[in-house]
């Protein structure tokens, strides 16, 4: 059992939930707990290190066995050991340190969010479990969107990094990447057309920028149009992840399914 | 200058901070930041105290004056003093301490949201926010919901507080709250018929319930219909917060406006 926050491991798995250097350079990041590192498995991806505490449940060992077999190398540790590694105040019995799902783009893309500045990493990460929920195809990062592999952003993402190709949107390449796509871009003021009058049905790609910036110059270049939610004049503004769902579900509403 | 934690006020507002007993036995809650305290002022709201610091700037200043003149003590606290009593990495120039708002009801209440066992802080917030955008009059909590004065629904939810009536709905009184609305409760699974396919114009009432335990008794008791939002079968859930703002967002639209 590895009880000492000094081992090699232990700093190996802090470096990458604590440094986004570390997560980028070695294209590796950690998954908290049963549920996510089954999403894992389900898809296919590979775990390097899993590392579990003595309390784990029937259910868990069971998984640890399968990532063993898949090649991860399994760790019993303490549990002062467990909650160094956690990025949560209540430490899961397991975790994963996984490699970044290499997963790819529909060849008929109709549906892309584009998350332009996004720093709260809650409010990504509820944006890219939403972003799958409402059957987008792909999310792309613009600007200085916080890092989606940061530890908050894969527990608010619930799963979705598995599911949906994520990509950063670079200032040669973005228009290459929306080519086919009717791009929109959602304004925190009454900019453009109120949201449901847009005809969604054609394939779209939505920028939803900061709430404190707004979006940037690279995707108010690449929007053809502008669009906004219309809010109540007692409110000033909607949190960027509501506004990422209220039109994601008016598309999906449209479409006649998610 | 009061640069002490031990100083009585600043023990006071710690423990407003903290703890739900003091803030429901005083019936008195913190804000953080010049936004807020001067939501409360434009609310009427009175304000009890205020702390700044001396980097305040001179807008931050002014407010401080004009609470003062509305019968709020004013103290400049140290750095480490505000640090203290703020909730935030990143604490404040301004905090106040105020009265919990006392919203009248609308006397045709057309809109209303049932929170039921919201335990997350975070989604409450961002939960009361969208209410009030999207056109909401009342704000029910039930079950195990968390304190809504809480500070970090009070950060979430920008200024709600002071423009939406909030109230606890008791076992007793809840039929009579809602009387006059089509109660409608949001199932997390595919329940009753999708919210889309609803006509919102009549007077509704909308219970969104935990993520985890869902509604409970109470709720599943007053509710005359079940809804869902369909989702991707590749994804399990939507945040509790994304989930009313999908909801309410298609009820203004249906109305025409929030």
């Amino acid at each position: 059992m590895i009880t000492s926050t000094a081992n090699p491991k232990v700093k190996w798995v802090r470096a990458l939930q604590l440094k986004r250097k570390a997560r980028e350079e070695e294209r590796l990041f950690v998954v908290e707990g049963i549920r996510l590192a089954r999403e894992a498995v389900a898809a296919g991806v590979p775990a390097r290190l899993v590392m579990h505490t003595e309390t784990l449940d029937a259910r868990g060992r069971g998984l640890a066995n399968s990532l063993a077999r898949l090649g991860a190398e399994v760790e019993l540790v303490s549990e002062s050991v467990m909650a160094a590694c956690s990025d949560t105040d209540t430490p899961p019995g397991l975790l994963a340190v996984v490699e970044r799902p290499d997963l790819p783009f529909p060849q008929a893309l109709t549906l892309a969010l584009v998350a332009d500045g996004l720093a709260d990493p809650g409010n990504l990460g509820t944006t890219l479990r939403t972003a799958l929920a409402a059957g987008a195809q792909a999310f792309f990062l613009a600007g200085d969107t916080v890092d989606p592999f940061n530890p908050k952003v894969v527990r608010g993402a619930m799963g979705a990094h598995f599911h949906i190709p994520i990509r950063k949107l670079a200032a040669g390449e973005a228009a290459a990447a929306l080519a086919g796509l009717h791009v929109w871009l959602a304004e925190a003021a009454e900019g453009g057309i109120p949201y449901y009058a847009v005809d969604w049905r054609a394939p779209s790609a939505v920028i939803i920028g900061s709430e404190a910036g707004g979006p940037g110059a690279l995707t108010r270049e690449l929007a053809a149009d502008r669009t906004h939610i219309p809010i109540s004049p007692a409110s000033e503004s909607l949190n960027a992840a509501v506004a990422a769902a209220v039109i994601l579900f008016e598309i999906a509403r449209q479409r006649g399914s998610p």
